[in-house]
């Protein structure tokens, strides 16, 4: 039970043949009153997909309002140019018929490989069925988070209750993730009754703290997107509260896709406090996060801490290296920008385990951030040297 | 024959006992007559070792001049504080005694790992020998490449001639590599007479193009120091033929920086044409180079362009989807935003080499930027995820 259990909600997931050997590769999540508010955010890549400029053009065309979001995974639908587009525009008004809503009331999503054409053929053939099978049920959500799958080992479903209200959600992930979206997809949905804009600026605020302070490889793809549904069955809420559930629903699926990331045995929470301002922290905090050499040490567990001084020195923020400090989790390892005698035993320990915290201080000002990162080993290689 | 091709200068190398096991670790390369001109660019690395601050505050007290340059490996004295400075200082004092110079005329290179104390004891230990042992011959030139390498599996020398002067240089990489200086070191010589002021800007000019265009995996060290002394015995030079040469120097030894990268089996020149501006050229061409993405295609020699044309759009330069044209060798891919059907056997063909050739245009101006990148594979890995 995840994007159903906000009531007004249903979805689907079935296997239309975008890809091969009949695995589930299309999905629905659908308010049952026809379009309710609707917000999204899309990745900041310019060479985005697609179902990306369909999907912002259609919130636009709605001022924001949606009935439902249709997934694919198997075809990223991505550098196709205007048939590319036409493609998208078509799987919207595939299910927006048997929906009995307008094609623009749909928003798109697709997940993939970037370059081969979106096979339309069998999405709108598989469309009436998707949506005749759409229910209310937990196995329903779940045959929706699952066919959105890619390279993903798992489905990632989430729910969260206010006090009056409900907040479920559903993601993918696996690979290409960094900040200013993943690639990734996630469709949040809840029962609170809130306006397109407030919907629109709470997303906003929770994917900036949760999906956009992940870091995988660096990659930030040409789909990310997050969309959020509000059916407004459980009448008005509080906009604070409605943030802070939100939040928290986006931050449990981004630790679901850090662990599950391709390849990755390993993750690791970056703390940069002590900056001269959130922002220096926020950069500085994912200079580390995605340092190659940082993400190798964390692969072997090894308190290699001079590649974080040095990633920390090389981020371009403030940074004075005589008040560095270094921690994995509670074992200072640099103060004053230096060694520390310190209980070696207790940060290898530390490091051995699948969730590691590497906290730096700046030792300059009040500027915190935090930022998830995956390790990088073999199995990401592996997973990502051939993609045919 | 390397650094002791022009005419004036004499090196040395051997092991002080930095290094475990009797392997070489300290060199030095000295001009015969005492300060000549040097010039120097280091790391953007805000957190600088102890040896860069030293060597740029003698370039800073001599006004660019330079008796010699003595370099360890075994140990980058980065991160070490007040007493790393004064070990680089010392160090400089070792060799600066037996060679009847001033300290200041000395500059400092150190390389390996940030964070210990450099052993300055055995260093001042071993620097009368080192001093005593310096030569003209190809052998004392190559005793000094080989005692600055660290991972490096062989020691990179080159020599240039000019219409009547000579360039002679040696460097080390490896890993941590990245342009605003890569984790290397290299020292450049001269028989050009040339003010220091010249040499500086020749220099520099030389190193933006070369080593500043190099990504082996995006992490800018703390010690990247070039270094170029000129003797000045072949006469006065013209400054365009001094730049043209040295430039071919640095490009050479760059390439070999690249070739034996820590776990490359493979160098990809990547070639943005048609920016807006070449700094836009720059920044996709680095994008492309820096993309972990990018680089494991490259090691599965997969022609898995969809990724280099993400990257593009996500790099933040102008882009347009619609112009994007992208290349493997002679065989293009990708035209107008889209695939274009080609010769699927010759672009893997190019990719299975050694050498690939990665051109994207992106059809909106005439700036043009080109970068060496490495592949990522297992190599890169079972190097570094263990310092200890």
């Amino acid at each position: 039970m995840s994007v159903t259990w906000p009531r007004g909600f249903v979805a689907s997931g079935m296997a239309a043949g975008v890809k091969p050997d009949g695995i589930a590769d299309l999905a629905l999540v659908a308010a049952v009153t026809g379009a309710v508010p609707a917000a999204a955010t899309f990745t900041t890549n310019k060479a985005c997909a697609a179902p990306v400029i369909v999907s912002r053009k259609h919130l636009a065309a709605t001022k924001g309002r949606a009935a439902a979001v249709v997934l694919n995974s198997g075809c990223a639908n991505a550098a196709t140019g205007r048939s590319g587009q036409l493609a998208a525009e078509r799987m919207a008004a595939a299910v927006a018929g048997p929906l009995g809503v307008g094609a623009n009331e749909i928003l798109v999503c697709s997940t993939g490989l970037i370059g081969p054409a979106l096979p339309i053929g069998v999405i709108e053939a598989a469309a009436p069925a998707l949506v005749g099978r759409r229910g209310p049920s937990a196995d329903d959500a779940k045959a929706a988070a699952t066919a959105i799958l890619t390279t993903d080992t798992h489905p990632k479903q989430v729910r969260r209750a206010g006090r009056n209200f409900r907040v479920g959600g559903m993601a993918k992930g696996a690979g290409m993730i960094a900040p200013q979206m993943a690639t990734m997809l996630a469709v949040l949905t809840t029962d609170a009754g809130v306006s397109p804009a407030l919907l629109r600026s709470v997303l906003h605020g929770a994917v900036d703290r949760t999906f956009n302070a992940l870091l995988v490889d660096g990659c930030t793809s040409t789909n990310d997107t997050v969309v959020a549904l509000a059916s407004g069955e459980a009448g008005e809420v509080g906009a604070a509260e409605l943030a802070t559930t939100l939040a928290e629903a986006c931050a449990d699926l981004a630790s679901q896709l850090a662990a599950d990331a391709e390849g990755a045995t390993r993750v690791a929470r970056v703390v940069v406090a002590g900056a001269v301002d959130d922002e220096d922290a926020r950069h500085a905090a994912r200079a580390v996060a995605g340092s190659l050499l940082v993400k190798v040490s964390l692969y072997g567990a090894d308190p290699y801490w001079g590649r974080i001084v040095s990633e920390l020195g090389a981020s371009g923020v403030a940074f004075d290296p005589d008040r560095v400090r270094v921690a994995y989790g509670a074992t200072t390892v640099v103060a004053g920008g230096v060694a520390v005698e310190h209980d070696w035993a207790a940060a290898a320990e530390h490091l051995a385990g699948t969730h590691v915290e590497i906290s730096c201080d700046l030792g300059l000002g009040d500027g915190v951030a935090s930022v998830l990162a995956t390790d990088l080993g073999p199995g990401y290689i592996e997973e990502n040297r051939r993609t045919s």
